[in-house]
Parts: structure tokens; sequence; C-alpha cells
């Protein structure tokens, strides 16, 4: 259960991180949308691993195959169907893992769960299963851009306590994919590269904030009540791996305020449009997208897996040690972005057809 | 759309703040849960507006009936209609809503949305559509005690920058009712009364944080992926009004940490179970419970209402004024309390019949 | 589980047979639709015991009360909750239901399933049910006929072995409503009065098949696949209390034809327009609307209570003999036609709102 | 949309007659059932074309892989993709098919629907899709098996007008497996391979009724309300390709019995089991499985695809005519047996694990 999100633009993913792949289902793509793989890839390719020097040195092509629903280059309605292979070569390093729980991981949940797991590379709990994910989020991404020329854009705002200074306002993707940790602070951004190989070199982990924006956002999407635009933001990012706090505009700061402090004042601008003159909301009110950019950020937490000997338990209940051998990613704040901005195109996505519908939208 | 939630335990609220009424329909209740309207009626009690001096002075009596659903004292197994009836005495405080947006409120969007809205009180925006969830909630709470003697309960953390010190994982709901903030410590719960009545006579309005655990939860709830339990939960509790942030475990905070210093080593208890030495994780691990506490913190917005005069625009698109006149709730953190048990119980309860079933359950 | 019905017009119907009252919420329900009391009134009286000679004497007003998600006569996008109240007066005829259970209704599965049923009346298993679907199908049948001047009309066919002669193309409401067996063939429908009153006389029942047709369907609507437009039909009725078959276009009588008879070759008419010649589709192929009428049956059993003694068992498991006392319905047919309007009502809205989405379609 | 079918059992089909492949996401089956792919191949060989002298000539392996869910032989609780490629080789056949609309095929309201298509073979509307749902099937009958010895079991009823004469409560996989018509009556069996290859011989086709039993079904299965198990299985099966019709126990043939004739009283058997005499309920009451068999039966039109000249039109509107060239097959009846079997055992399943859970029931 669990493997499907999405209301109307609804995804399920599959695949373990050893075995025959891992790929999505995407239904409900609205028809007629041109896309290509490359287009796919591109966004695969920000999230694979081995793509820099400060993230983990497995290296994988993760090259992805469209099964189905694409017809000369256009999508037909149906199921999209993407799959990655999986290279497939069992790892010595993860012989440990069959026995060991990772201390922060999901072996012992897993096993607590279904009383059986893949514990070969994690398994389904491996950030493999994002590849999904990021392959539906760039044909949302594309329905967004096509629709309403909305665009998603995330960076990194924070490595453990040095932080970025970014408009998200004006931010571009240019600028996000300038440097290898994807901090459009220039400056900033060569520090956290410092750190985060510094790290590394300890064998040690460290987390942070992905800072992410929409803009464009037509008036009008999310639903009242539970299906709010940022609740549905919320469960798709706090569902990515690592993820341990979610954000909307003002966020936990905007707690610090008085009403008459945060309150948003309306004005109409030269268009004669309802503006706000702040945007502490967000973009969202009510549940509901007022047009202003749509803010957010996640925080996540280091990394599980380090190098460092840690004190753990074996799956016959007893206490024992376990060190990581060989490689790890001592910061996954660089690959999380694009899963960031993968999950919020997909809430943007899902809305944007239960205002249309599927054959209206495009 | 989106006025449901929940899989297996699925609750579908109704209402609007004037009308005939808001409730709730619950769908997948267990049969034969002893409940009584007034083991309804005492959440709903802890939710209510007027309910001491620091809330809005709206005496309303949020009496519940139930319509459907329980017979001779226990549930049927079929659907448990409660129902709610407004005292629907227009107020002549709400007549400028009619043509003024209120800043940060739902207003405008909600005209964007839909081209039309009951005006009168927030209409379907309004809090009182929680009073269906917290009905809810008492009977998901019942459950859980009943099956799994889990406990969930809630306080206030904070108001504003007053910070309470409270032990999550021995709080009693004694405690938190023991002051009307709702906050266990006694000297801080103070000062919060002290804040809240001091802004409220300046017609402003404060914010703050709720923190919510959930004691005793068996192992093995939740699901991996997207319906991950914090994505659940994250999802439940961000759609409450006024939430704009969400934290499990260490949050946002434990982005400051590295990998060795954030892990959760295992060890083995004196019972022969797995447990962790730390509780970072807050008592979820890959998107399932691992059996410790589960432990969460909800930010929630200075309330929107307020008597200060604000500028605003009129749904002709004019720009105007608002002054909120008469009674205004200046902190909505006391009765967030009940309103954040409960989606965090609803939650839990859905999981857990996920995971045996409607009928085997109890 | 299972009380919800529907995707983007979702429902969900509550309320036993006694005790507070039966309902429905919709949810999804378009913004802006003019609707009153009276034309839901207008369906429920047709739908409701003791209208006739030949129907349950049993009196109920069954006057249904909207709660929310209507505002000064339009409809507000948000839940519309509809509620009949029982009368609750609990009928000495119902005692031996504690204990035995009625042959060929669902007094032994309801124990079975849940341990627990409330027995009065057929608690969740009675017609009385079908109140909520009938109100909910009231507003389906007022979007349709606003977004495309589509019609949904039943009629009954067939009582036992008399059949009437009906053209669906043509008949209409008024056709129906003429006589209080609802089927239009005036000849036929009083030989089929004669025999329903002849069995009731007699203490037993009959049953037969309700025709239904769609005029003016948009092409497009349908969802290849699962969602196919006749297997979500079939389904919503199925769903009704008493059916045991369903059939599209041709039906069974297609399965004696070969392919070049069973085809519906295309051409242009008039308009332009691509239609078929003949119809055996049924207006539907592959799943979706082609544009042509929907033509369906439904095969309804003869009603279970009867007042002929039957052997039975009881709640304890010894054998006994039952005999209905009072009042019983000796044939559902007349009133299983807004019943099955309203289901198949339900669908096309659905699906038009899969379509369009819930805030453009009107 | 509308890909997906099934709430705890969940399965989404994917793909195209021509193009990568077709197959199939299996969510929420239980971990640890022991699982190979040549179970899976026995259920897709059933299903395949160019099985016998009496079904299509063209002949595809429709070889199945695993891509995940399963490891070391045992499902793992996770999604389980099932991919059985297309060969690809484009027929020149299908040429006509990209401008001309195939009588009483979706090709026309594929285009209506979404202003495109994938022409070849059918593209999604191919009876190719029913791959998943075989695949799926034969997982959920090893489930069903394993949980409770339930078999299903599908047959040929009729063909045409020829109907074979099989005990239900009796009849084995062995029969049904004995004749490649799939009718357990050996005689009629002979009659009818006959009567197909006749048919085919002239280009015409035929269609009939697939009769199926679930034997051995627990007690206490299915929801009241909408998701009744007859509704369920009604939608499952009216979902197939070709079905027109169906019924559950009694069907339309009850309706010509009057309520003491039609009844099913209820006995206590030797184990002190309640039991119904008779059994035109067909298995279930109420929507809930009563522990009898549950019998069931659907009408297939004749096979839309034929040699014979009919008229059509183009998707340019323009009138025309088409003769299918090469290969068809004259009666889909012995193909869908497996079909009609797979789905019945889905929905059975999927209400098996609502009943007690997906990691509770083996």
């Amino acid at each position: 259960m669990g493997n499907t999100f999405g209301h109307l633009f609804r995804i399920t993913t599959f695949g373990e991180s050893h075995g025959g792949g891992v790929g999505v289902v995407i239904d409900g793509c609205p028809p007629q949308l041109e896309i290509t793989a490359a287009e796919i890839q591109f966004e695969l390719d920000r999230r694979r691993p081995g793509q820099s020097k400060i993230t983990t040195p497995r290296k994988e092509a993760d090259t992805c195959e469209i099964l189905s629903g694409v017809f000369e280059g256009k999508t037909l309605g149906t199921p999209i169907a993407i799959l990655v292979r999986n290279k497939d070569t069992r790892s010595q390093d993860y012989d440990e893992m069959a026995v060991k729980y990772r201390p922060s991981h999901a072996d012992a949940t897993y096993d607590a769960k279904y009383g059986i797991r893949n514990w070969q590379g994690g398994g389904r709990s491996s950030a493999r299963e994002t590849i999904g994910r990021v392959a539906a989020g760039a044909i949302a991404k594309k329905i967004l851009q096509q629709v309403a020329n909305l665009e998603v854009i995330g960076y990194v705002k924070r490595i453990k306590d040095l932080e970025g200074i970014v408009d998200p306002n004006t931010v571009t993707l240019e600028q996000v994919e300038s440097n290898i940790v994807r901090c459009p602070d220039a400056e900033c951004a060569n520090r956290m590269i410092e750190l985060i190989e510094q790290t590394g070199r300890q064998g040690d982990s460290i987390g942070g904030v992905v800072e992410c924006v929409a803009r464009n956002v037509p008036k009008g999407l999310g639903e009242p009540v539970f299906d709010k635009l940022e609740a549905d933001i919320a469960k798709a990012v706090m569902s990515l791996p690592a993820s341990k706090g979610f954000e909307i505009g003002s966020g936990f700061a905007g707690t610090l305020l008085t009403g008459i402090e945060h309150n948003d004042e309306f004005y109409i601008d030269e268009n004669g449009e309802i503006r706000t003159v702040t945007n502490r909301s967000g973009g969202i009110q009510g549940g509901i997208s007022n047009g202003e950019n749509i803010i957010l950020r996640v925080a996540f937490k280091p990394t599980a897996t380090i190098r460092k000997e840690q004190k753990t338990v074996t799956n016959e209940g007893e206490e024992t040690v376990l060190a990581g051998k060989g490689r790890h990613d001592p910061c996954v704040l660089p690959r999380a972005v694009p899963m960031v901005e993968a999950m919020v195109a997909l809430v943007l996505c899902d809305h944007l057809l239960r205002h249309h519908g599927q054959c209206k939208v495009l």
C-alpha cells in the first residue's frame, strides 16, 4: 500500500534498489503533450548519484525508457510507464545489512511490518525509489509550463548552519545549476561544498534545508479543508526520504509575529488584479492559491548512512556494532533539490487537473 | 472536493459557519466499540469557543447528536453521522464580510475559485469546520486506546516567544487541562495567559507551537513511500486552519547535527525488544512506526481576525480599509490542541485499520 | 467502509432504517448551481413508500433538509449535506427480526461480518439507505441538464413475465409518471398493476426489469480500462438492493448475433457528426460515450420480505419458521425507477466532472 | 485516469498493443507469499492469442518478467511490477486503422476523448491490456488459495446458442482445460469448436457467456451499500473488453419467480453452520458473502474485428468501407475465461485484505 500519489494526476512507483529496476506509472497525463525521454533524463541526471565530487561516488547512468503512453512524441492520455533498469551488481558492501539494522534507517521497521525485506542497498526504502517521482515530476513540470507558464524552482537554502541568501521571486534554474551544491548564493555555495567534502572525509554526514518556489500559479488551485494545497505539498515532501520538517510562507518564524505584523494586506495592482502587499501566506490562503508565489522549505536530516562506527542490533536481537564501508553520501541536499521540485510539481499538476479536467487542460 | 480524509477510517466533514449545521460522517469505524455522545462532547468542549477568558467570547454550546451508526451504545460498523446545529444567529459583525476581503483569510481565494461564497462567519473556511474533525477524533482516540492502550496528547509548547518546558514522554492529559492555555508548564502558562490577554486587549493576535505525542504506538504502522506515517500526519495537521509548519522528531533543529550526532542507535531492552537509545526519528523510521513515542510539532500563525485597522480590497476590486468589530480570538493555540490531537489520532487509527482490517481490530 | 461512491462527484450516505435519520453528503458539486429542497423532494417522493396502492403501505413523508453547501439558493462548491429524519416509531412488526434471520435478507451476513446489527427495520441494509442516493441523484440530474441538456429516464420494462413496449429514444418523464407502476406502455401497465395487487394479496412478491436511457450524452465521457462508463454504471446499479443483473445495449441477447449482425456501422449525419446506424453498443464504445443514447437494463429479484411462512434459523443457530407480519412491498420495481435513474445520473455526473473539472463545468 | 483497480489489493495496468510493452503494478500484496514467474506465466498462456486453432493465429509468447516486489521467491509487501514486452513488429494489417474507424471498436471514441490515439493494433483499447490483469489475477488466486483454500473457476457456458451443462459446485480446472474452448461439457464443447471454426472461415465472429464460480469463500467479505461484493464484481467484469451483461445468482431469470420461490431458506448443517437450502442469491446477501458458492455470468458480444466488409467513416469525417484483413479472432470466449477468473479473484482478494489487513492475512 501507499505507493500511489495523486488524485487526477496519479503516479505509482515501484522497484527496489536491487532487482529488475525502478520506475513509475503515470495515470491521468493530459493527451497531446509533447514529451521526450531526454526531457525526463535531464531531471534524472540532476537526481542521480555520482553526479559530482560531493555526492555518493556510486556511478549509475539511470537511463530511462518510456514503455507506454507516448506515441510519435506525444502523450496519449493513457498510462505512461517509465522504467530505469538497476545495474544489479550486488555490492559486497551490503552483506552486513542482511543481519545488522542500520541506525536511523528503515531496516528494522520493514522487518517489523513485513517480516521480510530486500536488504540489498536498502531495498524499497532506498532513495532509488525517488527516480520514479523525479521522472513523473519532469512531465508534471512540462504540463505546468505549457498550461500556465508555471515554474517550480528549488535550491539549497541551508547546509547545516551555512545559510545562503536567495530571492525566491527572481532565482533561475541556471543560477541553481551553476554550482554542484545547488545553492544560488555563489559565495555561500563554496563554503557549503567545502563543508560537505570535509564531512565526507570524516565519514560523517550533514543535512540542511531546501527552499522551493512556484511562480505563476493560477488563482484557485487547492481544495478547502483536507486537500488544502499546503497540506498536499506537506504530505508530498514529507514522504521524501530524510525529510523532518516542512514550512509554508512565514512558517515557524511567523509564530513570533503578531496578527497585524503577519497579515498580508490586499491591494489592486496596475492590471486590476487583487494582490497582497506581503506574502507571509506563501501564496496560499484557506488552502487555495491566491496567485502570489508559493514558497516552502523542507528540512532534511543528515544522511543516516555514515562510515563511523555505531552501536546497533541484529535481526536476531543481538547487540553489535556497525561501521559503514566504502562509499557514502555525505549530504543528500544537492540531490534532494530535484526531488522537492518534483513533488511540488506533482501536487500542483494534480490540482490543476482537478480544476480543469484531464482532457481540457492543454 | 477534498472534504474526505483517510483510507480505511475515513471521515467526511460538512457545514458552514452559518446555516443548518456542521458535522461529520465517519466510515470504517470498527463494530462493537462502546461510544457515547458524552465522550465526543468532552472533546468538542475542549475545542469550542468561549470556553475561557482567553478564547473568543462567542458562546456556543456545540452540542452534538449522533444520527447513525450506533445502536444500544455500540458502533455498528456502519457510517457514524454526527451533527452539531449552528445557532444561526447571524451577527451584524459579519455584514462587512460580504464585500470586504479580510486579509490573510480565505474570502478572496474562495471567490476566485468558486465565484460564490457564504460570507457569514467565514462560511466553509470557518474553524467551525473542525468540529467534525474533533468529533471523529474522539472516536479514533477511543479505538486507539482500546486496541493498543495508545494515547495521543497535545499541548501548547510555545506562545509567540514564550516556550514551556514539557517532557512528552510523561505529560498527562490532566496536566494539559490544568490551565486554560493548555501548557503543562504551569509557570510558563501563567505568562502565556497574561500575554494573550494583553494582546487581545490591543485588538491584536498571536500564534505559537503545539507539540503532540503518541505513546504506545505499535511497531509497523505506516506505509513506505507516499503514505509514510509522518507524511500522512503532516498532511493532517497542515490541513488545520492557520497551520504554517510541521516537524517530526528532531525537525528543523536536527539539520544542525551531523549524522553521528543524529542517528538513533539501537539496543535490546530488558524485555528483549529492539529499542533506540535516542529518539530523533520521532518514533518513525522509513515511514513506519518503530515503537518509540511519536513526537511532532505544528506552527500556528497569529489569528488572522484582529480588531486593528488593515488595508484591503472589496470583491468589486476597490481598495478600502477594514477593522474587525466585536469579539475576536486573540490566540487559537489552546483550542488548536484538541484539533491536533484529533488529526494525529485519525491518521494513526487509519493506519491501524490498514494493518488489521476494520472488523478484526477490536 | 464502502459508503462512498464517485471520484469527483462523490457521495457518502449514512443512516439506518431506525435511529436519528438517513442522509447523504455530496462532495464536489459545482458551485453556483441553483437548487432547492423542492427539487430534491420531487425525486424522494417518487422513491418513498406508501406512494400508491401497489407499494408498501408504510407511510413516511421523507422530508429532506439541506444542512449545508447551499447559500441563497445556489450551491457553494462545498459539501451538501442532506438529512431525512426517521419517524422512529419502532414497529412491533420487527421484534422477531432481532433473533430470526429473514431469508434472502442481509441479517445473517451483517451478523457474520460485524457481530452486531441494528435489527430494527433492516438497519443499514434497509432500502431507506437509498434516500441519500436519490437525493444526490436529483442534484446530479440538475447538473447534467444544465451542462448538456442531458436527461436520464428510467421506467419499468418488465414485471415478472409482463413486458412493456417502450421506445427508449422518445419516452418522456410524463409518460413514466402517468401511472403508478411507471411503465409507459399504458395497457401493459394495467396488467402489471393487477398482477402486483394480486401477488400482494397472496403475501408473495415479484420482481422484474427496469430499463434506463440517458440522452444527449456528450461524446468522450468514461475512462478506458477499469473506469469504463458501463463498468461504473454496472457497479452503481448492482449496488442497489435486490438487483441481480445488468445489461448494456444488446446485453445477453447480443450474444446470439454474429459480428456482422452486431457491429454498429458508422455514418456521417446531416450535421457532419459521426453517428452509428444501429446502437447495439448502447451508447458506449471502449468504455467511452459515443454520443448515442446510453441504454441499460437492471434485473430486480422479487422482494425478499413476504408474508408467507418460510424456514429459517435464529442468531443462536436454531432452526425455526418465520412469517412476515403486517405490511410488505409486493414489488419494488416502481420505486426502483428513481433509484436506477439516480445511480446512472451520479455516474454520468462524475465522469462529466472528470472531463471538465468541478469549477469549470457550469 | 481509470487504469487502477482495487482498494487494498490495487493494480495499475499500462501499455498499448504496440510500443515498449504492457504490464501491471500490484500494490498491497501481502508479504511472504511464495510466487514464481512460472505461476503467472501459466495464466498468461491461457490468455494469449495463438494458443489453439480457434483463437487468433497471431503468435505471441507473452513472456512475463517480474521487475520488483519479489525477493528470493517471496513477495516483499512492496509493489510487484510485471512487464511483458511487445514484439513490436508493426503489422501492415493495421495501416488502414490510422484513418478508418473500425465499427464497434474504440477508435472513434478515443479520438473524441483524447484527440490522439495509438492506432496500431488498437493501442490502449487492445485486449493486450488484459495481460496485466491476468498476471495480477494469478497472484490474487494464489493468495485466496493460501488464505482460505478459495478457488475461482471460470468456463464457457454458452457460445451463441450452444449452451453446455456444467455443475458449478463441482467443476474442476482440469475439466475446463480439457478442451480448447474451455467448456467442461465435452460433447457441447465439440459443437462449439465446430461452430467457431466455421464462423471464422466465414470471416465472421460469435460471442457467448462465461460462467464463473468462487468456492470456499469466507463469510463476511464485501461491504454494504456501494462496495457490495456483487457490485464490485460487476464493475470488474464489465470493464473487460466486449462484455455486455452481468448476472449474479439467479440473475435475469430470477425475475420470473415469486418471492416464495426465490428466497433462500436457511438451515443448520451438520457442522452447525448456517447455510441456505438453495443458492439463488449466488453466495452474496446484502452485498456480503454468506459462505455459499459465488456464481456469476458474463455476456460477451461477438468480436468486433471481422473480415467481412462494413460501412464506416474516416477520422476526417468521410464515409468509406472497411474489410478486416488477415488474422482475426472468431470468438474471444475461450480466452475470456482466465480474464473473468482474474477479475473475480482481484475483487475477492481486495475484500479479503479489507477484512484482514495486508500484513495479517497470510
